[in-house]
């Protein structure tokens, strides 16, 4: 165990962009006042020390071999900032093993090799903390971690993802396509130039994981979680959608069933009336359900930098607050033993748009498959029809029904000669 | 400070009401299975011994004397259950004065006293928690005292008394009086027998003061803070607000200005689209503004057994775990003096419904005195005139003006001849 033999604690940070740049910012310039009292930031670690950076480092060293961290017996703890999974778990395992305290942003990490950090800070006796992992400011793996050890939790369910919120609420009116507004996320700034993480849903994979990991004790591997991202999303099924009465929102969730997790990340129609529906822009809400307390929602802002910079500190502070103590065991009251349930299992309403050629009893054979499967219609809407082509357009909303049922009955209907293409499907987030 | 010698805490409970007997019943019956290997309830204080209690207490002890608490070494950890100010003080200072950690529900002697608990707490080495004071479950009394070390915050605003959001949103259809839907919620056990600490708006004043504490570290007294109840808004305002585009919510309110820190409680509009505008019936939501995080948002239910068992056998895990820890001192990086500042210095606009006589130049005259004092007019909407009597009622919104000015405008609208009757004035809640 670490005893801090002064006050102020000696920090190395690796990496140094936007929220790097923030941080140093806020320590050595904007609340330098009261900062300087508590935190002095030593070193940073940056890929490229050509690179111009408005910082004016004043003492701080900066540097692009990490043993200038690492072997600084003088640095109490290190803030990971540089992202990505095996550099940084190689940085902060080092970091770990000689005996420093690590507060990480990093989602990837934690989610695909939480479990050995964890093990090697433990044995180490210094703490790993990442509570700007998920959800920004949103003090969520605080909460996790410290307000339901009274509780059995029954799920967890989020919009954890602020790029693809922010596409999903531009596309909400119908008017423009999803290349189009990624095109202007990116110039600003709120997708990056390669958008995969964020809208083939690699991101909230990891945060959702993480979620799970505190609330359910599970370490899932993230390949085996159903994740479907925002890209193949027509703007014509947000007009639709608030037609029948919902929006459309990427999310992440895990629910437990008797004793069985099934974790999945996917758009989803919302009641427009939930408050889910109205997260909008880069806002995140997380909900958890606890057997005691019933459903609990955070909000807010879940990226930027200063409330990614807000959770970092915080940690830091924790760290600071306990450093001199002994290492603290959890009560977890009840364990849980869970696996994995399989996408196949879930059940929703579903919202589906087919083209079908323009004639007589097409509907009546599509609804049959469905009926055959034991899947009721609730509402069917005949929309565009194409007159040249003879074609037209059903959206169809389903009564709850099983996902590998569903897949099955969608494959004879894509078999039926009358359909033209089957267009969309959507699930619908129960509430 | 206490050590524990034994793994399991012993339990004294004073109270036995509603929440005493879920707690006793989820730690002695529904999950006694688990909570067997960490909690036993040795003795429980109640007023009359002899009230049928649907219970089976087993080994549990039951006294009307406080001393067998007290005076039991055995007894670890009180949780405090009875409420109010006088009585509840001497119990808890008397649990504590004897090395007892304390856990309370009890929202009006932490707001009144809880400066002398806490001191009395830290002279004996023991702590007093208090989450299910404040949102039921929501746990905002750990995450106002855990997660906002690096920030400032600037402001706080909640809906955090669900009776009387219940009573509102009965009434927002507009279709019942205040007074009927009272005695609804008094049948259905949403409301006390005795209303008045509720719809006074007693309890929303001690709950602000309570995050008021932790947020600003302020300790107001009850009687100097602005507190307006819900028992004089009519049903016919739910539906000309609905038909501005606003909900009606009572709002406890603590926002600093500079060094001055405003609180206030009462019934404001709250614009339709606004996530706090669509809380309703027993769900309570905190919004808390941190100068990194921005404004984050924490909802659930605020009221009921289960959700108010989940606040208080969580802190008694809290106690659990730090028990043979040394007191801890939570960081607070800016420290702060504040006063309280005026609800005269309240700025927002305004919704006023005034009864006057149908005829000529009545709105120039009344508009003229809002001008006269700096006040400017939004919207006008004129209703219900009554031909009988020759009158007209006149609903107006104004643009955002001061608190003390528009008292004034309206002492002067009053005296005007043409004024029947100055029906109503909300303030809207600026978002």
């Amino acid at each position: 165990m670490q005893i801090m033999k002064k006050n102020k604690l000696q920090i190395g940070m690796i990496g140094c962009g936007v929220i790097g740049s923030n941080i140093f910012d806020i320590i050595s310039k904007r609340h330098a006042d009261v900062y300087k009292d508590h935190l002095v930031v030593k070193s940073i670690i940056v890929r490229d020390i050509e690179k111009k950076r408005d910082l004016n480092l004043l003492g701080t060293k900066i540097s692009n071999d990490i043993s200038d961290v690492v072997k600084d017996n003088e640095i109490d703890l290190v803030i990971e900032l540089m992202g990505g999974e095996e550099i940084a778990f190689d940085y902060i395992s080092k970091c770990l093993m000689s005996g420093k305290h690590v507060v990480t942003a990093n989602k990837e990490v934690i989610a695909k090799r939480g479990s050995e950090l964890f093990k090697i800070a433990n044995n180490n006796s210094v703490e790993l903390r990442y509570e700007a992992s998920v959800g920004g400011g949103i003090p969520i793996i605080s909460s996790l971690g410290n307000d339901f050890s009274s509780n059995k939790i029954s799920g967890i369910r989020a919009i954890i993802n602020g790029t693809t919120n922010y596409i999903l609420t531009r596309m909400s009116d119908g008017t423009s396509p999803f290349s189009e507004i990624l095109k202007d996320a990116q110039k600003l700034g709120y997708a990056e130039t390669d958008p995969t993480a964020d809208v083939e849903a690699f991101d909230p994979i990891y945060k959702i994981i993480i979620l799970s990991n505190l609330a359910f004790g599970i370490n899932p591997d993230h390949n085996l979680i159903y994740r479907e991202g925002i890209k193949d999303i027509k703007s014509k099924e947000f007009i639709y959608a608030k037609e029948l009465g919902f929006a459309i929102k990427l999310i992440a969730s895990a629910q437990k069933f008797s004793k069985k997790l099934l974790i999945r990340v996917h758009p989803a129609l919302i009641p427009k009336d939930i408050p889910m529906a109205n997260v909008n822009s880069s806002l995140n809400m997380i909900e958890v359900n606890g057997y005691l307390t019933g459903p609990l929602w955070f909000q807010g802002a879940g990226a930027g930098a200063e409330t990614t910079s807000s959770a970092i500190l915080n940690d830091v502070f924790r760290i600071k607050d306990e450093i001199s103590k002994s290492e603290k065991q959890k009560t977890k009251i009840f364990p849980e033993d869970l696996q994995l349930l399989s996408m196949d299992m879930h059940e929703c309403k579903y919202y589906l748009r087919i083209t079908v050629k323009d004639k007589a009893g097409v509907l009546a054979r599509l609804s049959k498959i469905l009926g055959d499967n034991g899947i009721s219609i609730n509402t069917v809407l005949q929309k565009d029809t194409d007159v040249k082509f003879n074609n037209a357009e059903l959206v169809i909303m389903t009564h709850k029904a099983n996902e590998k049922i569903m897949m099955n009955a969608i494959d004879n209907i894509e078999k039926l000669n009358d359909v033209v293409k089957f267009d969309s499907l959507l699930r619908v987030e129960e509430y």
